[in-house]
């Protein structure tokens, strides 16, 4: 098992002031321009050199990215957002709260999509560390961001969101999805409904998989057994999901309610429904726009994307300002918010 | 009245090989760490130089960024997308679309929202210049992009998609707005529809202009009369487009139809339709999500965003490879798609 990277950070205070770049050249036996290459992402520095001097700025806490350097440059600030994928209207919301703090503080954001793809998760993180963002924002698709131990160390402030970072510590902040969709499998129980649907994410994505584990445990609160080929998880393509709630529906013991558990799924098992003619529950998992003009109006479980954006946004703003506080891990609730699909009873 | 800059665009024969910074520092008479300097957006460079080495880069046609330049600083090439607003569903697929083809070319995106603001767009637009991106696709809030030159002239491949640049020559990707709502009232006309309303967008924005023209068209077309009430220009915010939309329901003589300018209009009049329990036809410019699912279904004037995405990534590979061809203007047609809403008789 490896380790948590812990990256150093350092006061002034400690050190009677912050670490230069004379510093850090000192400690790691190289010369200033060695040192400015390595902290600006520029060519010419061996990957043995690199290493030397990521390890002295490591050591001594070397921040590049202070507010003074931004100025010195004569450059806007600029933070980064990197999330899995701009065409999900979830992170609509998400993405503008971002954008309307960074402008508060006077910086620009730049936005960049995973595509639900660790490599190229960092590969565009350090893209955006190589064009100076002064912070990043990001929705990680990986569980491994050692890679960014040294950006951070090197002043970079990180902020993750909607999903929690591996192997490294860094300021956070989630929905609680276990809750949530316990809350919303149970009213569907309270409703009657005993053969539930579960239609999730692929299940390495924390979110499906805390999402599913609400739903087991509303069941197992109930006393209820869930019968395996009821969960469905995987890819949240429209074939996919519609093949898989028209097999939910059929068979001997079809169910009589579904739990969706996310905005791309729900769109797709609603078309499905609509198209069944049977009047099975629903509740779903992110609120949606026109969710309450559908017939049934759709009752979800709301997660607060703009307020996951703008707390994780002022998080990092208290970074790049210099706060020394403790990581933080920040949950925020659901809402349910019943419109009528989730209060159908049991149709046998 | 100004005129309209083009940037020299210089073949490699023109001149028997690419100008080099060389070259540009002769010309300028100044230091090669000058262009350089200038070339790379760095500090220490008095405006009056600065002008001077930009004029010679004009004028020589230099470019700053040959795929030789990328490979040299072993960076990956990047692509940037400024748009008006990340968070506006009409964008996902155009901004998806250009993603994929980056990708394609093994080039990162970088996205940034202008908030429909020209001052935002050319601090967005010349933050990415300086992170050097390779090039730029543009959804533009502004119509003066002389700013542009310089960066044009210095090799950074721009295309415009959505809205036509202003005061500059670049490739550009359009869709026939006027084509297409003029085929969406003359449908509502077709219907027995004689008062339609048109509730749109802010009228500086071209294609809420060019929609517009194609609503009058469509009137005049038909030899009806266009009363002004019935149209409402303006923010698209929900608190307006509700309260217009009441407007022209109500009064002596109410509308039996009405046009809707844009996706963020038409899901507003939809609630307000809903909630008025009239039977008042709608078409809507603009496809959108869950529209087939409401009752009615709603139809639509589609554009092809991802099409219009995709056009326009294109074009600019094209030119980052090195086509030296004119610039083009492109204009995708939109397709009309009756579901029902558009199709209901007047009800006075």
């Amino acid at each position: 098992m490896t380790d948590t990277i812990r990256p150093t950070r350092t006061t002034a205070s400690r050190y009677g002031g912050r670490p230069t770049m004379k510093d850090v050249a000192a400690r790691a036996g190289v010369g200033l321009k060695t040192v400015s290459r390595v902290v600006n992402g520029e060519e010419g520095v061996s990957p043995d050199t690199g290493r030397r001097v990521q390890e002295a700025i490591t050591a001594l806490g070397f921040r590049r990215n202070d507010s003074a350097r931004v100025l010195r440059k004569g450059r806007t600030a600029s933070v980064g957002l990197v999330l899995e994928d701009l065409a999900d209207p979830f992170y609509a919301p998400l993405s503008r709260a971002v954008e309307e703090v960074a402008r508060l503080h006077g910086a620009l954001l730049i936005n960049g999509s995973s595509t639900e793809d660790p490599a190229r998760e960092q590969e565009l993180v350090l893209a955006l560390c190589a064009r100076r963002v002064d912070g990043l924002v990001i929705v990680p698709a990986g569980d491994d961001h050692r890679y960014l131990a040294p950006e951070i160390a090197a002043g970079v402030a990180t902020v993750f969101v909607d999903r929690a970072p591996g192997l490294i510590e860094s300021d956070v902040v989630l929905t609680d999805g276990f809750a949530g969709a316990r809350e919303g499998t149970a009213h569907l129980i309270a409703h009657g409904h005993r053969r539930i649907g579960f239609v999730g994410d692929q299940p390495h994505i924390q979110t499906a998989s805390e999402r599913l584990r609400g739903y087991r445990a509303a069941m197992a609160d109930a006393g209820l057994p869930v019968h395996e080929p009821w969960i469905t998880l995987g890819p949240t393509d429209p074939a996919r999901v519609t093949a898989e709630t028209w097999r939910l529906l059929a068979g001997p013991e079809p169910v009589t309610a579904l739990f969706t558990g996310n905005n791309r799924v729900t769109v797709t098992a609603v078309r499905v429904l609509a198209a069944s003619g049977r009047r099975v529950a629903l509740v779903a998992f992110d609120d949606f726009e026109l969710a309450d003009l559908l017939s049934p109006a759709v009752t979800v479980v709301a997660q607060a994307p703009a307020q996951l954006g703008r707390t994780a946004a002022e998080l990092l703003f208290r970074r790049l300002e210099g706060t020394e506080q403790a990581t933080q891990r920040l949950t925020l609730p659901t809402r349910l918010l019943p419109r009528g699909s989730g209060e159908l009873p049991p149709q046998d």
